[in-house]
C-alpha cells in the first residue's frame, strides 16, 4: 500500500535505482499558493551528499511539478510531483544480489513477493522518503497558513544526549548542523559518535523528537482514528524506526497519575500548566504542543562482515556491505518525521472539517 | 472513526453508561468454527469486578451473538456480538459533569463535538475495550487454525519489573494472578505497587508485553501498510498508552549496526539466531516471533484532590472523581492488547492472500 | 463488505433468519435530535405484511437503540440499532436447501464461501435491506436540518407506467397506497399487474424515481469520488436493481448536444430553466434536484416450476418455490432507494467539509 | 478523490492544459510480464486526431513507465506512469473563461473550490481517461493471464443502433473503425450521424456496451461491495455517462420473473443457457460473461450559441465553445470503459485472495 492518509492522501512511487522518485498529494484544498520552492526547500533538508556524516551518493533532487497548480495556487486536484535519480550505481549490489542483508527488509520482500529489486534496496530503500517529503511540504505549507507549525530534531545519537531545547532553539539550530541537532553542545560529539563507527565499518542509532505547535484541541476521533494511533503509525512506518512514545511516553509507566495528569486551569480559555500528554488525550488534541518521540535504529547497511544466507544456493556466506551508506540515518530521518507528521495532523485538519475543499 | 481494519474489519459501538457494548467483525472468512464460549473466554479476561487492583464494577459481560454464524460456523457475513450494560451507576459523574478530570478525554470530546457525555467517559471510557476484545476473540481463533498464537503480560507495574519469561511462562502464569504478570515472583510486589496507590488515592501506570508467535514471513505491506505501523497504530490506540516499540525499541538507539542486526543462518530455511527486530523488518514479518511493548499510563482517575476547570462557570475548581475505577490499568489491557495484535495480524493474512473468503 | 461511505459510513450486519438485523452508523455529528421514532417511521415505510402486494411474512420491525444517544442527541458517536426477527419460517427452505433458485444470489455465494445460508437467503434476503433503511433513516433526518428531502416513488410497474408527476404529487400520494406510486390514477392497475403476476405464481418488475431537493451546488469530487458515481454504486447495489440512470439517462444517448445542454441564466444566481442533467455535471451537483430512476428485476422467487441443479446429487432439478415473496419488490425498494441516496448525500455533505463533527 | 479501487488501486492526475496526465497502479501483484508497449497500445485506441470524428488535438501520447518493472516485470511495487501533454492550445478558451459551459462541470468546480481551471475544462476534461486507460492496461494484462478478457464496443450513436453482434465480432471489428462499432454494417451510418451533427455545430450521445469473458464465478462481495454496483460506479465515474444497466437493465423492468430468471442446469458444472442477468446475481458473478450498457450524452462542448452566465459580470451572456472537441466522445469513450470494467474486475481478484501478492 502506498497510499497515506485518509482525507489529506499521499501516494508515493518509485526505486532507490528506478528512474525517478514521485509523490501525489489528493486532498489538498483549492487556493493553497505553493510552488517549487516549497518542496524544493523540504527535500534539501534529506538530500544526501551533505557532509561526512551522511552517505556520498549525489542527488540534486530538483522537484518537477507535474500538475495540480494553475497560476501559483492548487485547484484542488491531485498535484503529482517527480524528481529524477541521477546517481544511480547498482554495481555495487552486483555481487551481493543473492545475499539477504542482515536487519534490512530484503528477507520480507523475497517471502512475500517471491522476488527482490536487490538494486540498492529498491523501494525499501531511504530514498523512497523523498517522495513523503515532497508530500510533508504540501502538508506544511497548509497547515502553516493556520499556524501549525512542525519542528524535529536529533534528540540522541547513541549515548549522545542532547540538553534540553526551547522551540527557538529548535528552529534556530537544528538544520545549520550536519546532525539536525538543536543542542549546539552536543553536535560536535554526535558528529564524532558517527565518524568513529564510521571509522569501524559500523552505525549507529538514535533519537528524534517532533513538536507540533498551534495544533487546535479536538484534532483525533474515537476509538480507531486517534491522532496519537496515526502519528504512532505514521511515525513507525519510516524505516529503521523501532519506537514511538507520545509525551511522557515510556516514562509514564513508572510513575503515578498524581505525577502524570496534567492539571488545568482557566484563563480566558481552558489551559493546563505541564504537557505530560504531549498535546494528546484520549487520541484528540488538546490545544497543547504535539510532542512525540521516536527510536531509530542503526543502518543495517555496513562494511563490518556479517553471517547471512545466498538464498540461491541455499548456503551459509559472509557479506560485506560496500555501496554507499549513511553511517546514522538519524540526521536524514529528522525532516521525514517532519513530513509524515505534518501529513497527519493535515489529515485531521480535514477530517474535522476545520479545513475545507476551498481556502477562504 | 470506528472502524478498524482493511480486509478484516472491527467497527464497535457503545458507551460506558448506554445500554450495551457492541462489536461487528466483517471479513472473516466462511467456515470457521467458533461459537459465543471463545468470545466468552476472552471477555472474561477483561472483566472488571475480578480482584482489589481492578474497578469494582460488576459487569457479567455476557455475550450474544446476533448474526454471521449458522450451524456452528462463519458464513463469511458480519458477526454482530453484544454485551449488555448492567451495573451502570451514573450518580457519582452528576457531581463532576461540568469539571474537566485531568488526564481524561473530557477536554478533547468538548472541543471537539461542542458536548460530552460526563457519564462515566460516555464512548472514551475503557469500557469501549469490550468490543475490541469480542472482535479480536473472532481473530484470534482465525489465526489458531494457522498456528498464530497471540500472547500479552504485564511486563512491568510502577517500579517493580518482570523478570525474563519463556513462552511457556507467559501461557502457565498471565492469566493466574490478578496483575496478569507471567513471573510469578513479580506477583505480589506488583499487586502492592497497586493497592499502595490505591491507599493513596492515586494510581500506577506499567509495561505490557505482546508476543506472536507462528507468523509466517511476508506479512505487511510497503510502504504505508507495514506490520509494525499497523500494530502502532493499533496499540497506541489503546486508551492510556503512550509508547510502543518493537523488538529492541529504544534500546536500539544508543547501539551499533553490528549489535542490532540479526544475522541469517541456513538450517533448511532463511532463520536468525537472534530476535532484537522483534520479528519484522522493513515493516515485514520475518518469520520470527513478534515482540511489541507499550507504556501504559497511570490511570487519570484518582481520588486525590486536583486543580481544575468548570467549564460552565468557566471558573478554576477542584475534582475529587470517585466512581469505581482501576487503581492500574495495566491488568485489565492485557487482553486488550492481545485483541489488537491478533485485529493487526488477521486483517494481513487476509491482504496478503494468505486467507480467502472460504476456509478450506 | 458491510460498510457504506467514506465519511458517513453505515454498516449493517444480519440475516433473514437470525436473530437480529442490525446497523451502525459511524460519523454522524453531535447535537442531531433523532429517536426511535425517526428510525421507526422509515422502517415501518418497508415493512413487509402490509397488503396483497407484499410478503405475507409479519415482522413488527421494532428498533431498538442500542448507543450513540445522549438525552435525545446524537453525540458523534456510533448509532447502532437493532431489529430483532420474529416471524422466521425457515421450513420452506428446507426442501430446497440443495437446490440453486435461479435469479438468486445462491450459486454465487456457493462459489464464494463454499457455503450458503439456504434459510431464506440468509444476508443476500432482501430483509438485509431493514439495515439500509435504519441507516438512511438518520441521514435523512441530518438532511433535512439543511433543507434536503429524499423522496422516491413507483415510476412503472410491469408495463404500467405512472403519469408525470409534481413533488407535491410524490409527497402527498406515494406512501398512501401500497404500490408507492405517486400518480394515483396509475395506482390500481399496477395493483392489478402485481397480482394478476402473483396469480400466475409469476412476479414483475418495474422502475423507481428518486429525487433529492435543497442539494447545494458543489457536491462530489473529481474524478473517482463523482456523487453521481455514488448514487450509481449505491443504488446499483440494492438486490433485484440492474439499472441506474440520472437526468435523461439513457434517453440522453439519442439526442444532439442541443437538446441536452441546460442552458444558464443569471437570476441573482447561476440558474437552469431545464434539468436534463438530473442535477448533476462532471460527478458535482449543480443545485437543481438530483433526479435517477432505477430498473428493477421481477422477483426471483416465483411459485412456477423452473428448471434447477441440485448441488448436492449433481443433477438436474425441478425447483417451485414457496415461502413467502414479494410478487414485486418495487414498492419495498421505494424507501431502501430512499436510505440509499440519503446515505451518499449525507456522505457528500461531510466529505465537503458543510457538516463538521458538530451541529451549530 | 483520484484513488479508484480498494486492493488494485489506480490513482490519477493530471490536467488537459497542464504538463501531463499520470497514473500510478498500487497493488499489482509482483511477477507479471508487462511494459510500454502494453500501455501504448492501449493508450493508442483512445488517442485524439485519428479520424474526422474524434479531436483534432494532436497528442502522441507516449507512455513513460517511471517505477514498479524491473527486468520487465511488475515487482509488486507502484507502477507509475505519464504521458506529456505536447499540443497544449488554451487560447480558445481565454475568451470564454469566465463563460459557464452548459453540460459541462465548469459551474460545480467553480461551486465547490470557488475557482475553476478554464484551460480546456483542466481536470473535468475528458483528457483525464489518458490515466484511467493506462492503469486499466495493466488491469487488462493482469485479468489475460487468468483468461479474462474485457472487451467494448459502440452499440448505438444517436438514432443508429448496430446489430447483433458475436465475441468474435467485438474482436475482429471494433478498432478497424473510427466509430468503434463491431457492426461494420453500421459503421458508415454512425460516421455520418456524428458527421451531420458535427457541421451543424452540434454534438450526438450514443450507448456502449462492454463483455467482461472469462470472469470466474464468485467474484463480488455482500452487500456493500458488489460487483455489479463497483462496476455501475466506475462506469457512471467516467465523464458523459448518465446510464448504466447490466445484463437485461431497464427492460428487465417490464417483464415477469419467468422471463428474466436464468434456469440452471447440470452439464459438469453448474451452467445457465441464457445470460439475462449479464453474469451478476445478487452482486456476485455466476462465470457467464459480464455484460453491461451504459449511455452516453452528446458532447456539451458545442458551436452552436447557447445562453450562458458571465461568472465575473454576473449577467446572461451568448457562449459559441471553439477549441477542438469530439462531435461525439462515444468512440474516444470505448477504450475507457474497457479500462474501468478491467479495473473492477482485477480490484476483485485481488479482493476475493484469487490473485495474491506474487504471481506464481
Amino acid at each position: 500500500m502506498n497510499t497515506f492518509g485518509r482525507r489529506f492522501r499521499l501516494t508515493t512511487f518509485g526505486e532507490s535505482h528506478g528512474p525517478a522518485i514521485g509523490a501525489v498529494v489528493d486532498g489538498c484544498p483549492a487556493g493553497l499558493e505553493v510552488g517549487a520552492g516549497d518542496i524544493q526547500a523540504e527535500l534539501d533538508k534529506r538530500k544526501p551528499g551533505q557532509s561526512s556524516v551522511t552517505s556520498g551518493r549525489k542527488e540534486p533532487d530538483r522537484v518537477e511539478i507535474l500538475s495540480g497548480l494553475f497560476e501559483g495556487k492548487t485547484t484542488g486536484m491531485p498535484i503529482a510531483m517527480l524528481v529524477r535519480n541521477v546517481d544511480v550505481d547498482s554495481s555495487a549490489y552486483e555481487n551481493i544480489k543473492d545475499l539477504l542483508r542482515p536487519g534490512h527488509a530484503d528477507y520480507g520482500y523475497l517471502a512475500k513477493y517471491g522476488f527482490r529489486d536487490h538494486r540498492g534496496g529498491g523501494r525499501s530503500s531511504g530514498r523512497e522518503t523523498a517522495g513523503r517529503v515532497m508530500g510533508g511540504a504540501v502538508a506544511k505549507k497548509l497547515l502553516s497558513l493556520r499556524g501549525i507549525h512542525v519542528y524535529a530534531h536529533t534528540a540522541s545519537i547513541y549515548d549522545v544526549k542532547a540538553g534540553e531545547v526551547t522551540p527557538e532553539d529548535i528552529i534556530n539550530n537544528t538544520y545549520k548542523n550536519p546532525v539536525r541537532c538543536a543542542d549546539p553542545r552536543a553536535v560536535k560529539e554526535m558528529e564524532e559518535a558517527i565518524n568513529m563507527a564510521k571509522r569501524d565499518g559500523d552505525s549507529v542509532g538514535g533519537t528524534v523528537e517532533v513538536i507540533a505547535t498551534g495544533v487546535p484541541a479536538g484534532l483525533g476521533e474515537p476509538v480507531f482514528g486517534k491522532l496519537d494511533a496515526d502519528l504512532a503509525g505514521a511515525l513507525m512506518g519510516i524505516g529503521a524506526v523501532k519506537g514511538v512514545e507520545v509525551g511522557l511516553g515510556f516514562g509514564a509507566a513508572s510513575l503515578r497519575g498524581s505525577e502524570v495528569n496534567d492539571e488545568f486551569y482557566w484563563d480566558g480559555g481552558v489551559r493546563t500548566r505541564t504537557n505530560r500528554a504531549g498535546g494528546i488525550l484520549g487520541g484528540i488534541s488538546t490545544g497543547m504542543p504535539i510532542v512525540c518521540r521516536i527510536a531509530v535504529k542503526p543502518t543495517p547497511s555496513i562494511s563490518k562482515p556479517q553471517q547471512t544466507v545466498n538464498v540461491e544456493t541455499k548456503e551459509d556466506a559472509i557479506i560485506e556491505i560496500k555501496g554507499r551508506h549513511d553511517p546514522s540515518i538519524v540526521p536524514r530521518i529528522v525532516p521525514v518525521v517532519e513530513a509524515m507528521t505534518a501529513l497527519v495532523i493535515a489529515d485531521h485538519m480535514l477530517i474535522s472539517g476545520r479545513i475545507g475543499p476551498a481556502l477562504p
